[in-house]
């Protein structure tokens, strides 16, 4: 896979490109990313990439010239025709189903703004995906690309090591994780459930999925509403609702 | 504000602590951060700070003993009694009331695991807060972690100058944001809306306010299910269902 990103703050990137798993998916030839300063596109005397807002407002804006060229320079040098996604808070909400669709792709390019906002035109024109990473205000559209950038990669072929487990990763079936305990089995007078310690497989797996509904219900019950239950399942929660008095 | 940060990839923190807002935060002095790598605190032989899990399983877990210690060794040195911020997919889903509230505290401490669970003694001995920042599976909490700080670090006094307008954020008035122009008013044959070069400062705060109207309608109809809707907005939806026949 390669990743462009256009940013007027490419420093940002740096440490978290050149750590752990980006850093060994780019060794390994799994993805590519090139981080491109728009302001180099601007075709005027001081390099402005933005300007006042049409009907007055405070906030300055990013102007369609200097992105447009940016975006069409990259599109020029790429076989695939890449989806090009913009970083914003009206953006579609973002999740795992998201990122597994971004991660069949061949070429991704995104647009980060930083304090200001996007002309309506470049969203019309040339952006093919508006996503937002959640409900809250960040100063730029970097930091949210690094968290889309980073769930993506991790899903291409072969770049997760055998240090890490798909199969426990929440969302995977669509519960929450149940609790988890290692060494030592008595930590300053806190214990370990006895069951994870009594070798029985069966039972520990029912305590398992036991408690994933408990912390389900307990925590974000909307991941309940979506989800075919089993008839196990809906036993388990009669007794979890009797339990937690909830 | 002060900000602790125990992880086990320092690095990852440089680009985006040392640009921006939070490389203007720091240098005024509206908050400190100081990246702690928790592995210091092992205290076996080989520094280890993770297991297998008891019952079973691919994963490892992080141990106990290490974050206990790290974070003990944190609040030691603080005035204040600090926030305990695990990131974690299990965790409240973060969003702007809780970054308004996080903006109040005197110091937080954030834990970020990598690719790994943590014990649960951890969460239930040492954790006030879990938090999620949206419905995605991410490599380590690391930048989950710094999409917190630049939420919360935005919005403590001075930090924001002028060049930025909190008016204009997103979720400020529970709406998404109208479309928004600036220069040149034909780019390429794509036209700015003429109520926008009108003048007319009624017309134009009316237009923004049905086009705001609209947007979150069209995207994000969630976001109108908890809002008080005035008499005028009741009137401009029904308008917009029909323009949009929705």
């Amino acid at each position: 896979m390669r990743i462009d990103v256009l940013s007027l703050f490419p420093d940002m990137y740096t440490g978290v490109l050149e750590q752990s798993i980006l850093k060994k998916a780019a060794e390994s030839e799994a993805f590519s990313c090139h981080i491109t300063n728009f302001r180099d596109y601007a075709d005027n005397k001081h390099q402005r990439v933005d300007d006042y807002t049409y009907g007055g407002g405070a906030g300055m804006l990013l102007m369609p010239q200097p992105i447009f060229d940016a975006v069409e320079a990259v599109q020029k040098t790429s076989e695939a025709k890449p989806r090009v996604i913009m970083m914003t808070p009206q953006g579609t909400p973002y999740n795992q189903n998201y990122a597994e669709d971004l991660a069949k792709e061949e070429h991704l390019i995104f647009l980060c703004g930083h304090y200001e906002g996007f002309d309506e035109r470049i969203r019309e024109s040339i952006v093919t995906d508006e996503i937002s990473i959640g409900d809250y205000v960040l100063t730029g559209g970097e930091l949210a690309s690094m968290v889309v950038i980073d769930s993506v990669v991790r899903l291409l072929p072969g770049v997760l090591g055998n240090e890490v487990s798909a199969d426990t990763d929440s969302f995977s079936n669509g519960l929450l994780e149940h609790p988890q305990y290692t060494r030592p089995a008595d930590f300053r007078g806190m214990k370990v459930p006895d069951v994870l310690l009594s070798g029985n497989h069966k039972l520990i797996e029912e305590w398992r999925h036991k408690e994933s509904l408990r912390r389900t219900l307990l925590r974000r019950p909307d991941l309940l509403e979506s989800r075919v239950l089993s008839d196990k399942e809906k036993e388990w929660l009669k007794e979890i609702k009797n339990e937690e008095n909830v």
